[in-house]
């Protein structure tokens, strides 16, 4: 019989210079953790690193023995900065080696498209015993070895692997959130927002402020795996709010 | 006389549930990562880790030890979920205490606003020992302590606070790079890139391919602390690609 109060967690290793460059905004950590809430699992923390691998070694060691799952996006390309492989199979202490169903699935798919150099093989390549996750939009699949998942670096690849791993990992209960939003300083209502906190367990409020056309307001999210929970909590948050004073809006401003 | 060839590193560790969630878009890497490159200091690792003492105290005091500087963004407003001075304070072991300026900043925003309240007055804490970076946007600062430069979350806020450093902070040589666009798939020209970095010492050549109107392409970006160097690797870089029947899109596609 599965715990029911059991949190599944999650880390994330985003790899890449690209990302800490400033040259590329990141798309996985919010679409990864979002897709990670739904399957009961909790994005607990991320680490963006360089493509470097003594970097993604100690990411990867640290993160995957304490996380039930690890997953990782980048570096999984043709190129010579794409060392993510490679660099996790040095944390994992086995040998790098070509996946049979890998090769067939790119030389499928580069049949049309100039065949299956010497760059491409390297597409093929994962740390010994892994499997392999489908990707629906183009050739190269994720990897899984493991609670390791090796995704892509472009946002659109890694969400086709997601679908793909859609109902496949266990997890918990999914985290349930709500929001409401007011204008209003969140120094003004920081003592309510506390003791509506306190008064339920099991629920954790969110306050964030945002300043908009010349106006402050904060919206307010309340998260709980238990619906009831989540409901009674903000139903009294909102009850607090329009008596102080400042009309509640719906799904946030 | 200072080394040339030093590199300055930064880290940044950005705090709060609601990234980890998924619910808020991260803007402040890519923000304080191309600010950075400009002071000449490389931003070198990232963490996102929860509204949690223990782990803002972990990524904390590992990552100001190994940095020249370490910035953090998040959990500094008046809420209970705000815990990141408190957090900071352990890991340096020093208690906290009000920082008597940022008192008089705060009481003179709010004077038109309601007053100096005890959950406003929060926002004046700071860990024993720190100065404070002034917030332009809003009435809060940010707080410097040592090598810890504690930001506010907002990115707009966050914006300002970098204005106000700008300039300030010890900086090698910024990062230079360039970027070209080809319609090619990098695995026709995974050697390519791989030769000519290797021929341009002190520059890296970073792939990043995407896939838009049913077409691949990918931008190539060519990084060195040296111009001569890097319009040297991206003038070889050019002519290979061109040679090979790909032309050339500067600045990227």
């Amino acid at each position: 019989m599965p715990d029911p109060t059991r949190t599944w967690t999650a880390a994330l290793i985003v790899i890449g210079d690209e990302i800490l460059s400033g040259r590329t905004q990141d798309r996985n950590v919010a679409q990864i953790a979002t897709w990670l809430n739904v399957q009961g699992i909790r994005l607990r923390e991320v680490r963006v690193v360089a493509d470097d691998q003594d970097a993604i070694v100690e990411a990867v060691n640290a993160l995957r023995a304490r996380n039930d799952y690890l997953f990782t996006t980048g570096g999984i390309g043709p190129t010579h900065d794409d060392i993510t492989v490679d660099a996790i199979a040095a944390a994992l202490g086995v040998p790098v080696e070509i996946h049979e169903s890998a090769r067939a699935v790119l030389a499928a798919y580069y049949e049309s498209r100039g065949g299956l150099t010497e760059a491409r093989l390297r597409m093929a390549r994962v740390p010994a015993g892994a499997s392999l996750i489908e990707n629906r939009m183009s050739g190269a699949p994720g990897i899984r070895h493991g609670n390791i998942f090796i995704m892509a670096g472009v946002p659109s690849i890694t969400a086709g692997m997601l679908e793909s791993l859609t109902g496949a990992l266990e997890g918990g209960r999914p985290l349930l959130s709500a929001t409401i939003g007011c204008w209003v300083a969140e120094s003004e209502v920081a003592d309510l927002l506390g003791a509506t906190e306190r008064a339920h367990e099991g629920c954790q409020i969110g306050s964030y402020p945002f300043f908009r056309e010349g106006r402050t307001g904060a919206n307010f999210v309340v998260r709980s795996t238990d619906q009831d929970r989540l409901d009674a909590c903000m139903a009294s948050l909102t009850a607090g709010l329009e008596q102080g004073g400042w009309p509640v809006h719906p799904g946030g401003i």
